[in-house]
């Protein structure tokens, strides 16, 4: 039925709306038409002027008690954090973020102050992105929920996970497992190292390094979202090639070390199976110049019908034997 | 914390992506290139190719026990109607749609073949509108929601909220009431009558009435959701002029009549204060042609710094004394 019936949510997203607009008007003083803002928030839909090149488009969900869980992350923190999972998407196609739309779902006893401070943090990560967040979306629910929707422009060449061929070297950017080990240790009960809290309350898209790994050649791209073992799977299967990580390969730094020998487990569990850093991983063929900042951890093999991924050259298991968390 | 933590719900979006994957292909083979998708769903993001209109984008949310319940509507249904009342919003800016986005919420024990129905009738509904759904999200939550993204090509001319003049005429096309009664016969435990029920699970955006509005020259126009008298609430706002609706002038027709005279009320409550019937409402100058099937049903008043919707002069209260509802 329609959220008109009386309901907070209603009135609160003229008053979100209101609030978008004012903050575009603002921005857009500084950036003149630069955006390609024809009509902004408030209106049924928002229109844009797209410009030339391909559009990338791509949506993604934090809910609570799924993706987060209450107390993990301060308001400003989720609002970052729901652009910033989307970002690296685009990131991860070599595309530059232009407009963001975001799409909440609030608690009828949801704190309004708390609200602002979400959707401000998204407007303003959107902004430090150089994108404008154009349009949204509020309702009641049950369960705190945030969807965003991301474009972003194509400025290279789009950057598929299918693109990778036997020989091409494996590459990450960004180190791994500090945001996994942050949820672990929440998970436990306890309060993470603020240097891996950080790695999860505040994931930096990678968007230069994206566009970098376009200009430089790469091959296939994928954003490390599920761990690195289950997203290079799916540029495995995508491309019809194995590949095998080089355990040794992956920095692994304090405070990692530190947590994982505090709960007798292995920081490799978070560097290769942990999820949530938003790093990039990219093929490269042999010949090609590395962009900078990225680190070769693997090698994509022969061309299959049946990919698998490998560490070292075998299936990766665990040593569960005494592990914390299994 | 990352979905791939062994939930269903990864593993279904996957199963979900590929099945839209065969459904765009399928689709492609028939279309062409004409939808310009570069990079179909499953990667990080879709790529698609912008063409030279300005884009209209929009985002709207239907969530279980606030827009629906359970009960009210078969899993295609929901899907359809996700995508309509996101066409609609396209529709009221004189835009056609072109891709499609859908974000479901589901609970872990939700039926699986009931999400494929509803996520196959979110794709239908939008090739349907000449749009391509090019991609999604799962994820695991307490209760289902569907938030879709819709974006469309401005043909002629973006439609806004803010152009209403002193003097026009108010049209509306689509007959209004019969969602909103509709759920108001579910609330009260009932089973609404085909016609009524028709008109909430399965709204048809109106693309083409949208488009005819912008190349007649409409002044503002917008999607009917929230109510009329409401979203007319919006036109006058952003168009700083008042608006007076003429009771007299809208079509009643059974069932709607039988219904309100059943739980005895009025109709007119569901024709000016209903929502959900996704009809569009403009303003059109006087020397205008309307288009066909257009219905003029009240005028713009006064340019003014304190807009107002009135009723035949009034503001509009239900004759509330035996009404059944309040």
């Amino acid at each position: 039925m329609a959220e008109s019936r009386g309901t907070l949510a209603r009135r609160g997203e003229h008053a979100f709306l209101d609030r978008l607009c004012d903050r575009l008007r603002a921005a857009d003083r500084e950036a003149g038409s630069a955006r390609g803002i024809v009509v902004g928030p408030g209106d049924d839909a928002a229109v844009v002027e797209p410009g030339r090149r391909p559009l990338a488009v791509t949506t993604d969900a934090l809910v609570e008690g799924v993706h987060f869980r209450p107390g993990w992350l301060r308001p400003e923190e989720l609002g970052a954090r729901a652009i910033a999972v989307n970002l690296s998407d685009l990131a991860a196609m070599g595309a530059s973020p232009r407009w963001t739309l975001v799409a909440a779902i609030v608690p009828p006893d949801f704190s309004t102050s708390d609200l602002d401070r979400i959707l401000d943090a998204c407007a303003t990560a959107s902004e430090e992105a150089g994108a404008a967040m154009i349009g949204g979306n509020l309702s009641r629910g049950d369960a705190l929920s945030l969807t965003v929707t991301a474009v972003g422009a194509v400025e290279e060449r789009a950057l598929e996970r299918r693109g990778a061929r036997p020989g091409d070297r494996l590459v990450v950017t960004g180190t791994l497992g500090a945001a996994a080990a942050a949820v672990d240790v929440w998970l436990d009960g306890g309060e993470p190292p603020p240097a891996l809290r950080e790695r999860f309350a505040r994931p930096v898209a990678r968007l230069a390094a994206g566009r970098a790994l376009a200009a430089a050649g790469a091959r296939a791209a994928i954003d490390v979202s599920d761990g690195l073992l289950a997203d290079l799977g799916h540029v495995a299967r995508a491309s019809g090639v194995d590949i095998d990580v080089d355990p040794d390969a992956f920095e692994v730094a304090e405070p990692l070390t530190a947590v994982a020998s505090a709960y007798g487990t292995q920081p490799l569990r978070w560097v290769l199976a942990g999820g949530d850093d938003h790093a990039l991983a990219a093929t490269f063929p042999d010949d090609a110049v590395l962009p900078e900042g990225f680190v070769v951890v693997g090698r994509v093999g022969a061309a299959t019908e049946d990919p698998v991924v490998t560490v070292a050259g075998a299936p990766w298991t665990l040593d569960a034997g005494h592990d914390h968390f299994r």
